[in-house]
């Protein structure tokens, strides 16, 4: 069965897009840390990211790296952060978090961001995005 | 001034280490998550980790996930977590955690361990370490 993620992918669930190319997909997290919260993930179905071979590792980290300064650019934070955890969706994704504070990053601190907002926001980090 | 990671790398501060090349370190965090919490760092001081250039980040992304298998190898665990925050030591470090629960990606769940069993099970790491 597919993965939550490779329905995304496939256009069977919908989500708010922040960057794609080829390989990967960037969208945002619809129960955020923070505002910002952005997930980037291979197209590639892998459960763990330390499984993944060295090239789409390597480019996946490269693809977040663009992501995290669009994120910068967007919005008012004192850094991104970064986390993988994975014990939840069995497919790789990078979680990218604009940090103001360490509870951002503890999972258990949630914004409350309607389905217009997210939209919206989306479409301003897109524009941010450089390929 | 030095941050407490580079006084670190230049051996004015002990540590636990369990991997090191010309570049890169990655020694044992001494109020760890869960056991074999371990912190990668670039000998290079630099705040935050999407200002490095692209080859150190990289290298360090490589050199994380090579010590994340020595993690796997060492220590039962579902899998093995990243987190990047940065909030409080202004040198680039990646945090690799061992996990089995997500409370152990929280920071705010931590192990007991003492000196000699953190020396210890660094030394057991070092040993899966494939250069």
């Amino acid at each position: 069965m597919s993965t939550l993620f490779t329905k995304i992918i496939n256009g069977e669930i919908s989500a708010h897009k922040v960057a794609e190319n080829e390989d990967f997909l960037a969208f945002l997290d619809i129960n955020p840390n923070a505002k910002g919260h952005t997930l980037c993930i291979p197209k590639k179905e892998v459960n763990k990211i330390f499984d993944l071979d060295e090239a789409t590792y390597l480019h996946l980290m490269k693809f977040s790296k663009k992501v995290a300064h669009a994120l910068e650019k967007t919005i008012a934070c004192k850094r991104v952060g970064m986390a993988v955890v994975g014990l939840e969706v069995p497919h790789v994704h990078v979680h990218l978090i604009p940090l103001n504070d360490m509870k951002e990053m503890t999972f258990q601190h949630k914004v409350e961001m309607d389905n217009n907002q997210l939209a919206e926001l989306a479409q301003s980090i897109a524009q941010n995005f450089e390929v």
